[in-house]
């Protein structure tokens, strides 16, 4: 069938339900639909005589169903008109007369259109193909196994659609119980590929028909020889479009330029009064040291805090880039049609008050003024942003300066606040903090489409609840990934509740499960905690790529080593078989009783040396492609000796070109916490007290280098 | 069945089975053991012709499966003889018959011994019981679901055996998929008590005879109506009884309490040279202000810095309670039998060199002189002990000697020195700080029967790689647990991989799934990571034990309230539904805008007083038992501002006998961390940056408060 007929086929079916003012196809209905897909349903034929029954058993090839046909019989089981399992012609034959007869002797004034013959599947393993609309992502398609045990423990993983055939393919790879797919206890895997198209057809028609709300093949029986639906389920959704304005990456890039490298800024509501918003803004722009031109506007004013003040914003000279708000809520729409006549391009609105105080309106007019001159808003409902490479500190919230490579934003002020406090004691080098607010224009996309441009940007990380824009989201996501390591923490994972669902895979479709694996797909690594969030993004700039694999441990605790090979294991890291030459080559470093293995324990009480000579091993050696370090506090080997030795030789073959990420865990007494922060400033992730963090860090940075195709197994 | 006369013939049976040479008992072996110990099985019964097989599928009452008996078929339905659903006496006479007929055409020269007439089971839901011997706990029974899926999810739970009935029941609720066990989608759930009585039976037959190695029921169906072994399988292992001399709990005590308050300590190896660990041991006993009695012993000294030095611990006059030993390995022995012969009670053995370097003989060696004098042994392989209340630092560590309530132990050195830096940087109050080491006699069961007395300790939290004594530990963690929390790091979880195994059960049993299984019965709380364990330790003993069940979350900041709602969930906790009253009075304090419900979002910006007006609503109410504070840094209500109400507002409440856990989560700039270690000290768990730990430490406080049975839901 043409792509044009298919769809003008299912179309005019759909219209039709609609007409008739019903949401559910009937199961004629999915067939049609069904056909026109290429969705595999058992085959099935109406016979009218007992003739036709036969040619179409013999047609259908294998064991069929019988069914009575007839508007005036419901039950059709009750009235002994159905036979299951019959297979050659004579049975074809007794089995029309018996339900027939049953069928007369039950309702002998039915009418009767004829005998149903279908294909009986075989039996197979029961999976679950499925599609929904979700609020963030709109279509995705579902898969899972089938069956009651599966509707409990929720094994279904999810993909945006359309999906090709190999992102349906890894699906079956994508849930917990994938193993069964392939096989197990001797019994023969499942037809791969027959399973995935189905998982492809059903996206198709999903991405085609907007319309289509939830589709449900449940099950569907997969053999080795195939995949064949029992059952297609389709229930139309209300359309809700929402109209807005977009804006195409180019547009994106060139206001976000602006926004994050100004020239000029106005402070709309600048003030002279300590105390009120304006005031700070305008201060902390002045101390940051901003360099471009930087205007107050406040009509009750000549000057403020030594700059001359305008009226408006209308009566500032020259170009601005950025007007910032900080006047209350019921005065932004006027100022910013101002800001809009004048062409400024961002809006940053600190005010509150809109929609999450419940006035909707109000934001919705911000909205629309922006839209009309196309004019960004950062906001409202936030506490500004800071550009440091700029020194640019266009908040009400304590200034920041320690430049470095790592972009946060927050979709909440005091996760922002949160960010601030974790930056400066841990001196996190930062391009840039945004605060997203209430998200009325500018969202995480757009950011990303920034940071992924930003030089100054190596890691972008986001705290966010929902993301107005999934599919834009994963766009910004794949197209940043390759270069940068994009960190999420998605908060309200437990919060949603099961939504009301007319489906099983709506009703397997709880948000988070949607947000988890569409978040993964786009190769962001997902922060499971705000604590990880933010030590994901302090250490993963630090540490180089990895160029493969193989995951080495030396430890001079035998009970670090343990621990560490645990947090391992748990980030889904692989721990290196050390090959013979490389034991031997450390065993000449170790007492006769220390392991070689791997973990390698150099065992406690060791010197500097035996340390230094097992490190160099393990980044001379090509086939070690990381190092995790445990190291013990001894009088022999004292915290900061330990450091400086690591630093040293890790520096010396970083200038050799050889860059390997290397974590460590110090186990000792508080002298290790200045030794970490010596490391961590040198380049190897370090922490005390923790086995835990060291590798966790070291699992999300391979689980991006995985997303951005640099090591083999990568999405 | 009589007890004995149970034990006697299966008794009989396993040696006849031994005498034989095999491990592996045949089909009709397993049913003589199913029948005696009562574990339903399929009924069957031979028919030697066909009038016995008529007869038998009669008293079976239902369909029935038929099987030719003969020595000379292996193959059974490559030969024909095999009918499966068989009802009524024709159509048994008719498949006696054809089977007979079959067999004779397959092979004319067979014997045939006659039918075996077998009760076919009903379909119904697969589960498998089982048993293993666990290498730390002994005989385990475990339960699951049976079939592909569960195999591979891994979905089954252990017990230690035997156990009671209630215990058995509380099995079905332990897996994951306990709920397909109730009945889902309109299916009947299974019949409880039957699969509970086969996991007890099973368990009974296990703790009777040693011998047994493995049991598995595998697959029991269970239907509505009772629950039927369709096979059983029972593999006999080598017993291996390893000798070793015990100590009841008053022997225990007795020598645990001269080991943590002695009066008088001898040193061993006590050196006048800086640098070795005897130096170091009695320098760090000489500064720690031990005010008991301290004896240098070192034949070549006659005085030890500044003490009278003794050539043999012979010397010493007047009693000791311990003998520190810092001689190089090869020595200990000698020295060894010299504090046997002078009774002192305990040996705290530093030196390395023994079992952990191979050197096993060695080790054994002072186990037998231990136990000949009945001397204990700590270590060997350790850094030594802390009892900080009697100002004792037995140990070449540093000294530590803040007071408190936290025991804490851990079986390797390094581990123990981040105890220690951990403990100094957070200033945790600490009651001992013990290293176990190789564990040649002290394990950590006697530690803890020691810590529930000892009236310093309030909490004790142990880092152990394996337990000698499984079972001795789950004794005195039960004693313990009612009255103090114990905490756990497991270190090894990942390591073990998959244990060479006959049965289904065994392949299942990993040895982390059984620990995790058995710890959790014995109410331990297991710390998934180091951190963990440390920040729990700390955290603990400052929380009060909850009342009951709900939890409010207060929060200035509505992003971190999205945040701790996750953290709640993920920690099984249950937010309160405010009732109406309690939502009322709330509401006269925040915003129109604000939300009252769960989380209590009082908005940013909000003065000190509606913090304190919230806070005092959530304490006076007696139904609320739990607080979680989520704060945000303003200028209106600056951290220390936060902090101080809300110390002196829960000990305000506190002295009027109001005691409930707070917890709290602070989102702002570094300040928020002086406040955090304020609130700390004034028994408010509060973190800086995370809103994770706080929600852990609490619920790690619940899972301790349930596991004591002061809550509804206890174990």
């Amino acid at each position: 069938m043409r792509d044009e007929e298919r769809v003008a086929r299912v179309r005019a079916l759909l219209e039709s339900v609609r007409a008739e003012g019903r949401t559910a196809l009937t199961a004629p209905e999915g067939r049609v639909v069904a056909d026109a897909y290429g969705i595999a349903v058992p085959g099935e034929e109406l016979a009218r005589d007992v003739d036709e029954a036969v040619a179409a058993a013999a047609r259908l090839d294998g064991p069929v169903v019988l069914k009575i046909v007839s508007p005036d019989i419901l039950h059709k089981t009750e009235a002994g008109g159905v036979v299951v399992g019959v297979a050659g012609a004579d049975r074809v034959r007794a089995a029309f007369h018996e339900i027939v007869g049953n069928a007369r002797a039950y309702d002998a004034g039915a009418r009767i259109e004829g005998v149903l013959v279908q294909e009986l599947l075989p039996a197979g393993q029961e999976v679950i193909v499925g599609a929904v609309t979700d609020p963030a992502f709109g279509k995705v398609v579902a898969f899972g196994l089938g069956g009651v045990l599966v509707e409990v423990l929720r094994d279904v993983t999810f993909r945006l659609a359309p999906v090709s055939a190999d992102e349906a393919l890894s699906m079956l790879d994508s849930i917990r119980a994938a193993q069964v797919l392939r096989g197990v206890r001797g019994r023969a895997g499942v037809d791969r590929w027959a399973v995935a198209e189905q998982i492809r057809r059903v996206s198709r028609l999903v991405a085609d028909f907007p319309e289509i709300g939830e589709v449900d093949l449940n099950p569907v029986i997969a053999t080795d020889r195939g995949a064949v639906a029992a059952d297609i389920r389709i229930i139309l959704a209300e359309q809700r479009p929402v109209p807005r304005r977009t804006y195409g990456r180019e547009e994106i890039l060139a206001s976000m330029r602006r926004l994050m490298r100004p020239h000029s800024v106005a402070v709309i509501g600048a003030s002279n009064e300590p105390g009120k918003i304006g005031h700070s803004v305008l201060r902390n722009l002045l101390d940051g040291g901003f360099a471009g031109d930087i205007h107050p506007v406040n009509p009750r004013a000549d000057d403020i805090l030594g700059r001359k003040a305008y009226k408006s914003v209308a009566d500032v000279p020259g170009e601005v880039d950025v007007a910032v708000f900080a006047i209350p809520a019921r005065f932004v729409a006027a100022a910013l049609e101002e800001v809009g006549r004048k062409g400024i391009p961002n809006a940053v609105l600190i005010p509150s008050g809109f929609a999450e105080t419940g006035e909707h309106a109000l934001q919705a007019e911000l909205v629309e003024i922006a839209e009309r001159y196309g004019v960004r808003l950062l906001g409202p409902n936030i506490y500004g942003y800071y550009s440091t490479w700029q020194d640019l500190c266009a908040t009400f919230c304590t200034p920041y300066d320690v430049k470095g490579p790592v972009a946060l934003t927050s979709q909440s002020g005091g996760i922002g606040m949160a960010v601030l406090g974790f930056a400066r004691t841990t001196r996190t080098g930062v391009s840039a903090i945004v605060g997203l607010g209430n998200k009325a224009d500018l969202d995480e996309d757009d950011l990303l489409t920034w940071f992924g441009e930003d030089p100054h940007t190596e890691c972008v990380a986001m705290h966010l609840e929902d993301l107005k824009d999934g599919r834009a989201f994963v766009a910004a996501a794949r197209e940043v990934v390759p270069r940068k390591p994009v960190v999420v923490l998605k908060a309200g994972r437990t919060a949603a509740g099961a939504r009301a669902a007319g489906s099983h895979t709506g009703a397997l479709a709880g948000d988070d499960a949607v947000y988890d694996d569409i978040l993964r797909q786009a190769g962001v690594i997902r922060a499971p905690g705000l604590e990880d969030l933010l030590e994901y993004a302090r250490a993963l700039p630090v540490l180089p790529a990895p160029q493969g694999d193989n995951v080495v441990i030396i430890t001079g605790a035998g009970g670090s080593g343990v621990l560490l090979s645990d947090a391992v294991a748990d980030n889904g890291l692989s721990l290196m078989e050390i090959p013979p030459d490389l034991d031997e080559a450390l065993r000449r470093f170790i007492p006769p009783f220390g392991a070689a293995g791997n973990p390698v324990d150099i065992t406690g009480g060791e010197p500097p040396a035996t340390y230094e000579a097992t490190i160099r091993l393990g980044l001379a050696d090509p086939r070690v492609h990381a190092l995790v370090l445990g190291y013990w506090h001894t009088i022999v080997t004292p915290p900061m000796v330990f450091a400086e030795l690591t630093a040293r030789v890790v520096a010396e073959f970083r200038e050799r070109g050889v860059e390997k990420p290397v974590v460590a865990s110090l186990a000792g007494d508080v002298e290790v916490e200045e030794a970490c922060r010596y490391l961590f400033e040198r380049g190897v992730v370090a922490y005390p007290y923790t086995t835990e963090k060291p590798v966790a860090v070291l699992g999300a940075k391979y689980r991006w280098a995985r997303a951005a195709g640099l090591l083999p197994g990568g999405s």
